[in-house]
C-alpha cells in the first residue's frame, strides 16, 4: 500500500497506522482527524461525515467495529488513490498548523497492575521481608478506579501536587508539596462500544469493544500515596493528573504486533482463559529532559488487555464508550526496562544518572518527561504511538 | 409558608423541601421536576426554562448557587401564591403517573470512609489483633474512586455478582456468585459547580460547589472484596452497582439540619479545619423486606462533607458537575445504628433476626433493601429524602 501523501523519512505514521486524534485549527471548532506523516486529515471534510465534526471520538467509537472498519477502508482509499489527491489534499493539514486535544471524553478510568516485574519490585521495596506478590496476583488482574476528570492530553503541564505524607514519631503527618513525584509508563485501552449491565464481556469479544490504544503516564506522588493508601488504595497520590497521548492507534493497526502472551502459571480461571489471547509487542521509551531513562516492553505483560476487560465485567459491571483502562506500569526484568522512578531508584535509594551530569531520585520542578512507543506494522514498517509528555511546574501556593 | 398544593398528612415533601428529580411520563422525553407532596412539578413547563427540559440535572446544576437560589425562589412563589394555581396546576403531575430516573449524569464517583464507628468495626472484624483505626484515619478522610458507570437509580434490580473469592489451603480462589452480598447505607453529595484543575476548594466554598444530597446504597460483595483488595483497594466487590435515591434534596433545604460536627482529635490540618464546618442531622432507616434493620444517624460522622471536598481537591484535582461523593457507611456506636450487614452480623458470625421468623447473615436472593431518611426542616417540619431501594436477583448464569 502506498500513499500519495509525502511522508517524512522513517515516519511511524504511514498508511499502515492512521491513528485518530482531535485537533483544533485557528478559531474553528475542534474535530476528528487521522494522522498521516506530518499531516492530519480532516475527516469531517474528507469523508463528509458529521460524526467527525465533533470535539471527541466518542460518537464515532460508539458506531462499533463495522463502522471503524468502514472508515478505515475509506481513509486508506482516499490516501492511496492518486486520482483522489486533488480533492483530498485541501483537507490535509500540516501538524504545525494545528493543536491536538484530548481525543475522547473519558467515562470511567481504571488502572491495572499487570506487569509481574513491576508488582514484584513494588512488593520488594515496601514489604522486603515478605513474598513480593500478594496471593491474588497470579489469579486475577489487580486493578482500581482512578479519576476520569483529571485525564489530560499530552503536553499539559503537571503541577506538583501537595498533600499529607507520613510524619515523625508522634504519628502526625507532614503537609506540603510532594517530595516523591513519579511517573508510571503505561499503555491504555479505549472502549468504543459499551456493554450491557449484568452481562460479562468474554475475552474473545475484546476487539468488538476496544477501539484503540493510547500511551499513559500515570503520574504518582509516592509519599502522598504511601500515607493514604490503607485500607482503600491509592487516591490523591494519583488523582491530580493522568496524561495520555493525543493519538489513539486503532487496534486494527496492530495486527502485526500480536505476540503470544506470557505463560500463566497457575492457569487462569475459565473466564480469563482461552488460546485466542495475545499480547502486543509495543516498545516504550521513557526520557527525562531528552535523556533516555528506560525502555519498557509491553510484550512481557502478564495479564493481557482482553483478560483485563473480561475481569472488569465478570461481576456484571458494564463498560461505556470512552472508558479508559490502563495496563499498570510496564516493567521488564532489568532495571533499564522499568517504567517508574520508584523502581529505577529503588524508592530513592539509588539515584539514576541522566547523562547530563545530573541525577534523579524523583522528579524535579521543570523536568519534562516523554514516553513514546512503537510497534511492528506490516512489511517491516513501524506503528508509532506518538508520545505523552508533561513538564513539572512548581507546587501551587494558594 | 403554605402551599396551595394539597399535601398528604405527614408528608416529608412539603414546601420546605422541594427535592429535584428527573421523571418520565408516557412517551415524552424525560425532564426535570421538583417534588411537592405526592406530585412533581414539571419545571420546564412551569418556569418556561429549557434547562429543565433535559433528562438530567447537570445543566441546571452547572448554573451555580445564584441559579439554584433563583429557581427555588420562583418555585416557592408558584406553589404558594394562590393566584398562580390555575396556571401552574396543569404542570403538577401525580407521582403515580410518572417514573423517576437517574437524576444526573455521574461524572466521577468517590466513596469515603468517614464514620469512625464503621472504620473501627471493620478494623476489629478483619484485624482483631491490631489497633482498629489505621494511622492515617484521624488525619484525613480516607476515600477511593468507584465506578461512575454503574450508579443506578432507586428501584433498579441488583443482580448478585459473581467473581473470585479466597479459596482453600492451596491458595487457589473459588469462583461463583457472591456469598456475602451486603449493603452500605450512605449519604451522597452531588457537585453542581466544578472546580479548576490545580486549584483546591476550601472548606468554606462547599456550598458554592455542592448542589444537593442523595441517599446511597453502596452494594458490596464482601467475599470478592476481601480477595481482590490488596494492595490497591476495592474493585469488583463494589463496581457492579451503586444505587442512589431518585430525589436530590438541595442543600438549601437543609439549613435547619445543620449540627456541630464531632470534635476532631487531633485537630485537623489547616486545609481541613475551620469553625464554619457543620454536620447534617439526617436520620436513616434501613429495612429488609419491610422489616427494620437499623437506624444509622448521619450527625455522628467524623468527617464532614466540606472536609471531604477540600481533601479531594487539595492535591490539585478538579471536580466536575455531576461528581458524586458518598460518605462511606453511616454507623453509630450501637449495633442498631450500624449501616452494613458486615457489622451487624460481625461478618456473618451473629445472624440478625428480621422479625418475620427469618434471619440473615448476608443478603439472600429476592431480598428488598430500602434505605430512607429525613432531616429537620423549619418549624418542626421534616425534610424527606425519599428512599433508595433494590431487590436482589439471582446471579446471572451466562
Amino acid at each position: 500500500m502506498t500513499t500519495w501523501v509525502e511522508l517524512p523519512p522513517g515516519t511511524q505514521r504511514g498508511i499502515e497506522n492512521l491513528p485518530y486524534a482531535v485537533f483544533a485549527q485557528g478559531q474553528a471548532a475542534p474535530r476528528v482527524g487521522v494522522g498521516i506523516g506530518d499531516h492530519v486529515l480532516d475527516l469531517a471534510r474528507a469523508l463528509g461525515d458529521d460524526v467527525f465534526a465533533q470535539p471527541s471520538l466518542n460518537a464515532f467509537m460508539a458506531r462499533g467495529r463495522g463502522g471503524w472498519q468502514d472508515a478505515r477502508a475509506r481513509i486508506v482509499d482516499l490516501l492511496t488513490d492518486p486520482g483522489r489527491r486533488t480533492t483530498v489534499e485541501p483537507a490535509l493539514l500540516p501538524l504545525s498548523e494545528i493543536t491536538l486535544q484530548l481525543p475522547f471524553d473519558v467515562a470511567d478510568y481504571v488502572d491495572f497492575y499487570s506487569s509481574m516485574h513491576h508488582a514484584q519490585n513494588v512488593g520488594r521495596i515496601f514489604r522486603p521481608d515478605q513474598e513480593p506478590l500478594q496471593p491474588n496476583w497470579r489469579h486475577l488482574p489487580v486493578g482500581y478506579h482512578g479519576r476520569a476528570g483529571t485525564v489530560v492530553v499530552s503536553g499539559t503541564p503537571i503541577t506538583r501536587p501537595q498533600g499529607q505524607r507520613r510524619g515523625g514519631a508522634d504519628g502526625a503527618p507532614e503537609f506540603g508539596p510532594s517530595q516523591k513525584l513519579d511517573i508510571e509508563a503505561e499503555v491504555g485501552f479505549v472502549v468504543g462500544v459499551g456493554s450491557d449491565h449484568w452481562r460479562s464481556v468474554e475475552t474473545r469479544a475484546f476487539e468488538d469493544h476496544v477501539f484503540g490504544v493510547v500511551l499513559v503516564n500515570d503520574w504518582s506522588a509516592r509519599d502522598l500515596q504511601a500515607w493514604e493508601t490503607v485500607p482503600l488504595g491509592p487516591f490523591l497520590g494519583k488523582s491530580f493528573a493522568t496524561s495520555i497521548s493525543a493519538w489513539v492507534v486503532p487496534l486494527a493497526a496492530l495486527d502485526a504486533a500480536h505476540v503470544a502472551a506470557p505463560r500463566q502459571d497457575p492457569a487462569p480461571l475459565p473466564y480469563l482463559g482461552g488460546d485466542h489471547l495475545y499480547g502486543l509487542d509495543i516498545d516504550l521509551d521513557v526520557s527525562i529532559n531528552g535523556r533516555p531513562l528506560s525502555h519498557p516492553r509491553f510484550a512481557g505483560m502478564y495479564w493481557t488487555p482482553a483478560q483485563q476487560l473480561a475481569h472488569m465485567t465478570v461481576n456484571g459491571a458494564s463498560v461505556r464508550t470512552g472508558d479508559l483502562y490502563a495496563s499498570g506500569t510496564v516493567s521488564g526484568e532489568a532495571r533499564e526496562e522499568w517504567g517508574s522512578l520508584l523502581e529505577i531508584t529503588w524508592n530513592g535509594r539509588d539515584p539514576v544518572e541522566l547523562g547530563d551530569g545530573s541525577s534523579r531520585t524523583f522528579l524535579e520542578d521543570g523536568d519534562t518527561v516523554i514516553i513514546s512507543a512503537s510497534a511492528p506494522g506490516p512489511d517491516g514498517t513501524r506503528i508509532g504511538f506518538g508520545e505523552v509528555s508533561g513538564t513539572i511546574r512548581p507546587a501551587a501556593t494558594d
